[in-house]
This record gives structure tokens, C-alpha cells and sequence, in this order.
């Protein structure tokens, strides 16, 4: 008795990438024989987390037995005292990775389509094949979102466009007006998911915020992270703000007790720590100068970058540049399976482990 | 510019019941003016969980900021070790209900159909309404599932067959001689789903173990859990063994990063403490004896149970005995959305947690 289950799978899940296990970083350093190992590959923030996330964590050390909290009531509620949103409004995810999922589960039928960008975050077409979705790259313009070609590409069987600001991996980024005039020309009908997850990290004044437009666009669903700036990505906290009735659609997908009761209390107090976010957002501009000119010194392009990460051309296949620079205890990630077969992305880190990097890679280079 | 939402949504999703956001146990507490309320409702370990996992979490207090090992590697190396299965043969899941969603998910097309019984978890029918596949609710049979009943409820549609054991919330069960007598009907290209949440409750010695099974049955998935006798509720972990083909299959829509670092590292530490689950088991048989004689005393008809939790016929709406014990601080569950109108499930808490439920049902109903 026996059955070949990936012709069993769903369409679009068979047209998914097999899975390839990777390795932890502590088997790594054991099989190099390395002591001290530098990662810089998943844009983390260097400064882990605020002091008050800590101890709220401590706080839910007596309750770990319970369930979480399946509605996330004071997330909801910190997040209506900041940013003015009803709780209606607010979709809790387990990660923002967790809404991009939730938003193609819930709308995308088989053959629907959904729009993105050529050298946008590996998630969005991922969502999309899981859901048996149509996925429907558009090239990028200068490694950037070419919104007006995005706006083209809706058609009557897109039910959703995946929209990011600032880009992962390329770090790009748009303003307002492009924003606004895109919008424009998006049916009321069609979904449009802004992924903010490196928005904090913007230091330019004026640089637009998709929670000015969420009340004005009824199709705009903004998602956030807890991953990133506020330093929580090992406990997997995101969240929506969207139209009340698209939230409530989200609610009927989203799994009852989908973010733990840590990361909830942590995501919680950070909200109130706004110094953190301040201090992790000037560590960033600091080392986005240092390793900046450490890549202008080498000679290396690089893309500007208003995130916490950058993304430069090693001219010579960005695998192998990985490989060498992970001998030298430097973790990065190569961009090659975004279409950039010689980039290579790094993620800002303290000032020691930029420093480490730049020396590192230049050995490699040289 | 607007849109109706709902009718943008897939058929499936629109079929869920909206979702009804509840108040947590704090706010409870101040609306009812209440101290001290005991909380029987969500199957918990009242000894919370073993203090190996207490450890481990404090050992990862330090990488709040580091995403987590999306691979599970070390999770999975003791589950290897524990139970002999290879790696590849391992689903880690965001609390085994990500295990039932990822399942679904994968396997269920739009109109393609999944079995399960009257009176099970309300989790599979919601998967399968996510998945616009289509459920079919077969009748159980003094309150537990009847197996060849859902046998023959197979056809040239059905994709996968959800059974529990013991089952949430009869607490009911079957034994080895019906379940291979199940297998033995069931076709090689439908997955059997054996959710095991409870299994580490049964005493009975003899007591069918779905591990025992997967290698005879490549259709054959077990989900289990961290969240009952592990007590790790709050952490959201679970998890499935199956063959390496299903497990291929599950990893391509599993978010990478589906499980915390937080809970990995506590179900890691957790699997190295069969002391701990021994005392949560006999505590537990204890409870459930007392809890017996107390429903005996007052002449009220249950469902034996192999699991942490008892059902009982309040022989009065459910909801009217919920609300009349939340009063007296006591939190269980009406099961009435299980098709058990007048039914109430209580879990097995501490000596002193069972006495005050049954003196407050004792008030309550006299």
C-alpha cells in the first residue's frame, strides 16, 4: 500500500520549492571550528529588544501552561492607544509572514491572481502558489517597485498586490505621490497589502506612512512587524491594520491562538518604549554610513538602502562569496534567488561587526 | 470607492462563522469583581510544565532578537531520539492546530472532501472551510467516533480523514483492533490525520500509540502536541510524524519561521522530563476520580475520559450553567457548539481547583 502524495498535493503547493533544512548556527561554528561568529543575514535588530519586553516576558514566566490570549486584547488595545486604530481593525500575526499568508488564504481562489514585484520578499509569491494562486512578478525598475507597471498589471483576476516599503532585499524604497497615484488607479475590489516591516528604520522626514492611508483606501491592508526595530523576531509577532470588514474575513482564517503569550506581552511593552526604536533607528543610519564606505572603498555598487540592510554586487557569484565569507565567521545572505545572482545582502550590525564584515570581505575579494 | 469584502473572500472562508472575540481572564476578573477565579476551560496542565523548560527559556533570553531555528533542528533531534524517527519525518507546527491547517492546506483542493466525526475538534472543520474543501460530519456513536461509519464515508473525493484519540471534547477513544480494522478500509491516497493532543493522558496500559503505526501506514500522519501534559500551552508548539513524502509536502506551505524560539527550546528541553509528564498523568487520574464521584453525588450523567477534561449533561442550556459558575469564579466550557446542547466540559485541575468546581456546580444547580 503506498501513494505518490506530491501528485496528491494541491496544485500550487506541488509548484512550490522542495524544502532545504538548514543548518543552526551552532552546528555551523562546531563543523568551522569557529569561536565567534558574526550574522548578519536576517536583518535583526543588533540591540535585541527593549528592556521593557524583557520584563514582561519574565512577567509570563508563571503562565506558561495557559493558553495565550486567542483575541489579543492589550495588544490590540496598545496598539489603538498609539496609533489611533480601533480593535476591529487590527489582525495579530505570527510574524507579519503569517498576515501575507492569511491575506492569500483568504482571498485568492485557485487561478486568482496576485501582483508583485521582481526582487520583492520570497513570501509574497510563496503565499500565493500555497493558496494555488496565479503568482505575477512585474520587473523592477532600478531593483525597485515599478508601481505604475504594478497598476498595469491588475486585471480582472487579481485579487490582491503585494507592495512593500522600503523592499527586502533591495532596500528601495517610494513616496507619497507615487503611492497616491498608484492607489488611484487600483480597483476598489483588489486588496492592496503595504509591507512596512523596515519602516521604522526610515530617517528621512516627510517618508510616508500607510497608516495615514488606511482610512482613506478601504482596499489597503498595512502590515507591521515586531521582527525587526523592536528587536522580537524569535518570538514571531506582526499585525494588519485594515478595513474592519477585511479584518474580520482575516479573523475567520487566522488560527485562534496564533501568536504566543510572550511574544504578545513582549510586542505589548515595546509599543512603549519608543527610545528603543529611536536608538536602534540611529545605530542603523550609522552603520548604513560605515558600510557604505566601506563598499565605496572597495569599489563595490550597492543599492541606497533606507532599511536596516544593504545589498551590493560582488561581481562573482554570490554563493561563493557567502561560502568564503562564512569561513571567516561572517554570516550574510546571498541574493541569488531573487534574481540577483551576484548580490549579496548584508544586515546592519554594531559597529564592531560592520567593521568585521568590511575586513572580512575584502580578504575575500582581494 | 468601496467593496464588499465578504463576497470577495474564497467560498470556503465565507462559510466560517465570524469570529467572536473574547475578554481575557484579567478583564473578566474586574467586570465580575473576582479575586480568585479557577479556570477549567482550556485543558491545561495545572502544574504548569517542567522546569527543564523554565531553564531553556531563560537560556534564550539572551537571543530575543535572533529569528528562530526555522529548520527545529535540535527540537527535532530529540524527537529522534525520544521516539526513533528521522528528521525528515518530523512537521514542527505552530501548536499541532498548525499541523490540522497545514494538512488541509496542502492536500484539499476546492470542493475536494475531508472526513470527520460528530462532536470532534472544531478545528477540523474550520481547516477544511479555509481550504474550500467540503467537511463530512459523520455520526458518532456514544459520543466517540465511529470508525466504520467514517470508513464508508470515504469516496473517489475524500483527501483526508480527521480522527482523535482520545477525542476533544468526549474525551472518548478507540483501541487498536478498530483502528487497524479503519486502516485496513481506508485508500493508500487519503491521509489519515491521528491527533494524538491527549495520548500522554491515558493510563490505560496497552493503550494504542499512533507511533507505533506510522511505518506500516505511509497514509498515516500523528499530530501531537506540547500543550497538554507539557504544559507548554502559552508557547505554541505541536507537531507531526509522517512519511518523509508527507512531510516534504507539509514543509512547502509551513512558514519558515512557524515556531518561536522560545517554544522550541522549551518542548526541546521538555521531552528530557518523563517524570514530569508521569506526575502530570497521575494527577490528572486522581483529578478525574474526583471529579467523578462529585458529579455521581449529584446525579449527573458523563462521557468516561481517557483525556484531562470530563463532559458532563447539566441536563439545563449549557450556557446558562457557564455563565451561573463564572459567577462563583469558576471558568469551564459549554460544549453546546459541539452539538451537545446541554453538555458542559471541565478539565482536570489541582485537588483544590476540582473541589471548588464541583461545590460551585453544586450551588449552581441546586
Amino acid at each position: 500500500m503506498s501513494c505518490d502524495f506530491f501528485s496528491n498535493a494541491t496544485p500550487g503547493v506541488q509548484q512550490i520549492s522542495p524544502y532545504q533544512p538548514g543548518k543552526p548556527i551552532d552546528e555551523l561554528k562546531r563543523e568551522l571550528g569557529l569561536d565567534d561568529i558574526v550574522k548578519l543575514a536576517s536583518n535583526e535588530n543588533p540591540l535585541g529588544c527593549s528592556p521593557l519586553a524583557v520584563a514582561a516576558i519574565q512577567a509570563e514566566m508563571t503562565q506558561i501552561g495557559r493558553y495565550p490570549d486567542g483575541n489579543a486584547f492589550a495588544l490590540k488595545e496598545a496598539i489603538r492607544q498609539k496609533f489611533g486604530f480601533a480593535h476591529n481593525r487590527i489582525t495579530p500575526g505570527n510574524g507579519s509572514n503569517d498576515i501575507l499568508e492569511l491575506v492569500a488564504r483568504a482571498f485568492i481562489n485557485p487561478g486568482e491572481e496576485a501582483v508583485y514585484s521582481q526582487h520583492a520578499f520570497a513570501v509574497y509569491p510563496l503565499a500565493v502558489l500555497a493558496a494555488s494562486g496565479k503568482g505575477v512578478e512585474v520587473p523592477a525598475l532600478n531593483y525597485g517597485h515599478d508601481l505604475e507597471a504594478m497598476a498595469r498589471a491588475v486585471n480582472g483576476k487579481t485579487k490582491v498586490v503585494f507592495i512593500a516599503n522600503p523592499n527586502n532585499p533591495t532596500g528601495t524604497w517610494f513616496e507619497r505621490a507615487e503611492f497616491e497615484a498608484f492607489m488611484a488607479k487600483i480597483p476598489a475590489n483588489v486588496l492592496v497589502v503595504l509591507d512596512e516591516a523596515y519602516v521604522e528604520y526610515v530617517t528621512e522626514a516627510g517618508f510616508m506612512n500607510g497608516f495615514d492611508y488606511v482610512d482613506q483606501y478601504p482596499n489597503l491592508l498595512v502590515s507591521r512587524t515586531f521582527s525587526k526595530a523592536y528587536g522580537l523576531a524569535s518570538l514571531r509577532v506582526g499585525y494588519a491594520i485594515a478595513h474592519p470588514d477585511v479584518t474580520n474575513i482575516l479573523n475567520r482564517v487566522r488560527q485562534p491562538f496564533n501568536v504566543n503569550s510572550f511574544g504578545l506581552a513582549a510586542a505589548t511593552a515595546s509599543l512603549g518604549d519608543d527610545a528603543f526604536v529611536a536608538a536602534s533607528r540611529e545605530l542603523n543610519a550609522a552603520g548604513m554610513r560605515q558600510i557604505e564606505a566601506g563598499l565605496n572603498a572597495l569599489g563595490l555598487a550597492f543599492i541606497p538602502s533606507r532599511a536596516n540592510f544593504i545589498a551590493f554586487d560582488a561581481k562573482r557569484p554570490a554563493m561563493e562569496v557567502f561560502q568564503a565569507l562564512l569561513k571567516e565567521g561572517v554570516i550574510v545572505r546571498p541574493i541569488a534567488n531573487y534574481g540577483m545572482p551576484t548580490w549579496v545582502r548584508v544586515s546592519i550590525g554594531l559597529e564592531g561587526e560592520n567593521a568585521r564584515f568590511l575586513q572580512a570581505l575584502t580578504k575575500v575579494l582581494g
